[in-house]
């Protein structure tokens, strides 16, 4: 597996991991010292607050993500990666009408210490206001 | 001067740029395909797109930029930046209020053809929804 795919498939596990509402699985893919930085709230720092994040979303909401890589740079152990996403939401309670969103990404990639590649880094934003979601599912 | 030196500098340019309303010279601080990632709008493609978007706001609004630089990582022609931002912004019209932003951005720097780094890519988000500023300034 050359770094590019092994860097494609952090996203992989990042999607199953959000379909299936794992929040430590998701937070597994970034770096022990990994940051999310989301729009509407502070940076999260650290896996165990990216886990603590998702865990309170998933106990709200189903998720569905779908991604599209754009571009991957290697840089030695260091790597970034931009692309566009799509997130399917539903809440949890009765009668709840999905949402959906789309954005974009920029994520730095480091070879961890046990030589898979994780984010170290995550930054992404919506392309619309929070209340304007892209359409109707 | 170092590389580091020379990275940080890019911000120090894009501020002195941002406070003088040159959509011209904040531009300038990216690469030729460099990209601006911000919330509530698709992504900006190019130097250009990028001069354009800048254009539009300073033709209406007045804006102070500063920034906090969190860390700096190199990797050969490549690095990244991340910190925080905070933004006071006035609008052109009689009696406009200012309003204080804030937020966190991450940028990946590349030395450019002529040797200078620039940013090639720039995310950012704010902490807040926008409707709700960071606070009266």
């Amino acid at each position: 597996m050359t770094d590019r795919e092994a860097i494609a498939a952090i996203e992989d596990r990042i999607r199953a991991a959000y379909a299936a509402g794992d929040a430590e699985r998701v937070a597994a893919q970034y770096t022990e010292d990994g940051m999310l930085l989301g729009p509407e709230h502070p940076a999260l720092a650290g896996r165990e607050a990216i886990a603590e994040a998702y865990r309170g979303f998933f106990a709200t909401h189903h998720g569905e993500l779908e991604n599209e890589i754009e571009e991957i740079e290697v840089a030695g152990d260091w790597a970034f990666v931009r692309g566009r996403i799509r997130l399917r939401v539903v809440g949890k309670e009765e009668g709840a009408e999905p949402v959906r969103l789309q954005g974009k990404y920029l994520a730095i990639a480091r070879r961890d210490t046990d030589g898979l590649w994780r984010f170290a880094r995550d930054a992404y934003s919506f392309d619309h206001p929070a209340g304007e979601p892209a359409g109707e599912p």
